[in-house]
């Protein structure tokens, strides 16, 4: 069943969503990802951001660009965690979508990543649902030994090769 | 019959917002103000905006700070134009607002004037109404006519004593 | 006969201001289109500034880059509507070009829209015209639910590929 | 039994991280409130991040300005949600600590929240343990239901007096 | 006879500008200070513009604020300089006007200073005339020195009392 | 003889002080282009900005990239105006270049151009040798004339082909 | 003997240049106090940087605000390490400060500092120098000590005070 | 014996690191270079910050983008100079990465050079032990010479061909 629900307003930003599902799937966690838009659907987003609870979705990971409603209209309805991300943006190179995804108004908060941050976003929801899940919570420590370890094994090859010749 | 909603989401916003309600008043157009929050009360919300066509508002200004969802979302359901205001804030001066109201996606626009600019916002939808009404036009003409004396005789008191006396 | 005037200063301009025309044109509203700077021929600029009232323009679109002066020199003669369009520019992203449309004093307002927002340009410029005029307010409502359909039928094709085999 | 951990570099964070704590006192759930520093104390820091886990942590609120480590630190190590609130600074507004708390790398989320957000942070904490807590969620719909009850009640009185007698 | 036109667009601009006007006098350059907004009084402006040169002067001193288009309509009217002053403003700390100054397109420069740059202003305009009045460049040398001799005076000052009782 | 001094710090400056240096020809006032670094070389920096008036320049042209401190420099030596432009920056767009130019302190203005602006540099130093050359002053009239009658070619293209088979 | 220049160009830096004094005294080492400018005296000050070394400087703290040069000039010219401290302004909050003297060309480096960060330039030049002098490394360390209890005792107040009743 | 280390947290920093350690090279300075993360390997990294002293290092120059806590860390437990390289990031510049090095809180001091300022970290490391070490000293001084004469050479080439004819 889903616990999460991976929401965007365009398939433009499908490529950093998709780093998101690439997250939980690894962890074995259930999603749904869906394209529903704030702005161009506002009933069928309504009804969505509703039964999302019904559904069993704990988390909701929304990603959306430059007025960026998305994530914030999400939370105003959700009463679980919304996680924001904000995605580049050509002109203002995703502070507008920053901008109005973390600076949300008392009481309705919305968990923002980093600018294009999709792995990090499925990272997060993970770790929230790890909260209460034990197993879960030992997969996301493999994954940082994971990640240490891959650090560790470049640094390996720089020892090994001097910096002249190590390519990345 | 009010032709124009005035929409914030918070009281906090209303030195801004009375400055539109009041260029309206003195152009005898009538409005109709609220207190409506998208993120507290996403379904009032959502009724308000759906209504406001059979209401007979022509324009709807809203006013909104930090992330400024307001104005997007009554542009995502009213058909007609809508104004956005972006309101000052102290850590980010208004970007946060400002970026939010303005960088709408293609298909929802708001038409969006300077940071508090409550007195623009005002003259706007009159300047919207006064495309289908010729009484109105004259009016904003005539309020034009009033600064332009306004800045004459400030240049002419200039003129008789000079910038070290000259007080504001 | 031309309701609309579409301004820009520069032909550089073109590919975003042909985007409002293109959304005129498919809503059937009449337009003009004229390259003309307020730097470069002030006298010319402000014979057509003011004479656009008598042309029957109801509504201007104007677009420009950098220090861009046209939107809000256009709003200080014209007494309807003014919508300033901010050009991308490669140092600072458009924000020049954002500030010098949307900060204009109280009195005389500009409705600005997003950075090479010429799409939302030429909606909102129908969404004003539409205060006085049912059956283009039907096609806005039409265009709505196209964009509507559009978003549906993106995510039905996600829901039957899944995001792996999604391409845009 | 604590299940947050608010932690803040610096006494002068106090009015911020003391919103945080009185959100989680309203609504229930026990915490821990520490004055340790990354950059002062790192050692100290160190044995604080790493004993979270067994403390009984399930989230830490974290906050810190300007170059603000203190949040990113926690989520290097602590292996559950980590939230972070990035302070107002006198010289660049916050967008130093926002842009050193959310622009996280690959690999460690920190669920960063508005400029000043204690409020919000507190509200996130409270999200993310309902995901496991049936009552907690109760209690959120309530809290939301309040913030709900006050903008109508605002309205109401806006309503009754007129925006020229209104008094916040 | 006035060499230097200094223009302002709004009185709120007064205290800047009178820097400008104190230099001048204090150089015994002579110069006429007028109020005229490009924005409220488009018309006026023009024929201010258009008579400058006739009028004897030789630069055109003209500062403005937020949406700032007065220098650059002086510069695109009037044949010789035209010095741009940036005012502060309480949003975007002066960077909107200093955006709408300087980024002036291709065959029309404004010789842009400080935000707030009253004095400098002053000063480039004297520069400017010195390039053809010897008398005049020989003045602006013994401001230099003097402005040498009061820095070196605090030095002094300060070897004399120490940072301690150093009092500004 | 030469009447403006062209110097940058870096070749790689070139392409944009070019642009000045082909204004300045077309208009026949003669010029010196020198690459010389104020960081790099300090004392070769010194003799020439203290040369440069016995050389008998009346403006130099000073463009400087990043921390740009080679107008300011120049300005603080010699006596006549000091034209400076920002280079454009890859990492910050030219604002590190613009503000290091633009915020001089009281007593030392630089003027200050577009980023990138090369040809307004040119024309401007133009424009201040003209206000004692009437000849010159004609020449840029003539300019003017141009540019404007360049606009009104492109505009005239326009009306002929439409804007869709228009291509700049 | 003096170890460090301390230099400032204006006396209104005296604030922040103090507080770097104020830690060189407390770990004993000699410095030596300039008000000195590189715009207003560019001689003076080229001889004082040409003569730093030779009267025992071996790092050189320089503060200055807006198109701060006085860091990167000096680091043009004497041969060890310039520390810069940007100064805040008014109107950028010292973005602009922070540009001129962080973002020096290749060859020329400044070590800067945060903005106002008078405290951490006197501890950067302590530790400069003690990279040869293990008794002021001696020093640092039992700064740091210093800075940790500070935190912990901060700490113990608030575990026995509560939030509530903690005042700084 | 390596008296500079040189440190990032990704290799993906390497073409900038490599910069900093070819001018160690080039000055005859020994250094080690490692990649180690602050956030994916945190323990490990507390060692390496740990031990620097031990193994004879001077001064670490340390290297991050984003959320750039490497450099920071380093500075809270190394006890000599760490110089900070923030690198250039896509979405925001490198301003990210720059405000989480430069605005360090007092205590501990991060000598921050410009974005991707590899060559500038090599030097500035040189330049500490300069402090102490005078063979190095003059090595520094026949770099600067160096580059003296690079400029020159260039400037020759510009007097010789004509700027029409310059080519890089």
């Amino acid at each position: 069943m889903a616990q999460v629900g991976i929401v965007m307003g365009s398939d433009s930003d499908m490529p950093v969503m998709a780093k998101a599902a690439e997250i939980l799937e690894r962890l074995g966690i259930g999603y749904e990802m869906t394209i529903i838009s704030a702005h161009r659907e506002p009933e069928e987003f309504f009804a969505y951001a509703k039964g999302a609870e019904e559904k069993g979705f704990k988390v909701i990971i929304a990603g959306a660009g430059m007025a960026a409603h998305l994530p914030g209209m999400c939370a105003a309805i959700f009463p679980m965690p919304v996680i924001g991300i904000p995605m580049h943006t050509t002109s203002l190179g995703g502070r507008d979508s920053l901008y109005s995804i973390v600076q949300m108004p008392s009481g309705i908060p919305v968990a923002t990543v980093a600018i294009n941050g999709g792995v990090n976003a499925g990272l997060l929801a993970a770790k929230i649902l790890a909260t209460s899940d034990g197993t879960l919570l030992g997969k996301l420590k493999d994954y940082s030994e994971n990640m240490k370890r891959e650090v560790q094994e470049k640094d390996k090859k720089l020892q090994e090769t001097g910096y002249k010749k190590y390519s990345k």
